[in-house]
């Protein structure tokens, strides 16, 4: 979607149970092997009891929805900031979700952005800055 | 390192070379399968000419460089921003560098965030907060 055709409150999804693949491939792509994301056993003596998921891997979910549906091909991702607010734990299925919160100048938007866990639990907020496609 | 070894301007750094498999991997990840990263005939025809990776995951190199290096093991990741300044080409080597730039309350700690081709071309830039262990 154009700039033009944006309004505020408009808002697209993406939902994903999040896997021992999913965490496994991801620290083998970034190189973050930190124990907590792949050490059950070391984890099994911490507060979480389990090995967690990289937050950037749930924060990752809005760039799917931002390069996928809205606004979706041929938009520039400017910026992104993300508050990781509750561990992910594996076989959690999260729901991202990208909500259009003002139209700035110079042709971008900015979203207020959101992943949420079945129980509604926010695991991680944040904003971005998107240029959407001209035409 | 605990709140109290670290010192303002401690460095640390990552570098991988981003390539075809990474970012293939990736967008199964996370489900971003925008053209711009899987497309090569599509980008052909616009101005990069070619697959760029995702911002996330140059962006996700500071995560790894947070769980293994600096702070390291046991370090809670709290916030995140992120600037996507160029493109990641498949093939280019991005070197990541996080410093240590304020020690705040609370026992936290803001880093701040680059990474750059090898020719200096600074891809993302940003900033971040994390709890490193107490012990």
């Amino acid at each position: 979607m154009t700039y033009d055709e944006l309004n505020i409150g408009d808002s697209a999804t993406f939902e994903k149970t999040i896997t021992e693949t999913d965490v496994y491939g991801f620290a083998g792509i970034i190189g973050d092997f930190n124990p907590a994301h792949v050490n059950a056993r070391k984890m099994a003596g911490t507060k979480f009891g389990q090995r967690i998921a990289h937050g950037m891997l749930s924060g990752s979910l809005f760039s799917t929805i931002f390069g996928t549906k809205l606004p979706g091909e041929g938009s520039i991702y400017l910026s992104q900031s993300l508050n990781f607010l509750a561990p992910v734990f594996f076989g959690d299925t999260i729901l991202a979700t990208v909500t259009v919160k003002e139209k700035l100048e110079k042709g971008r938007v900015k979203f207020e952005c959101t992943a949420a866990k079945e129980d509604g639990t926010v695991v991680v907020s944040g904003e971005a800055v998107l240029l959407p496609p001209r035409e």
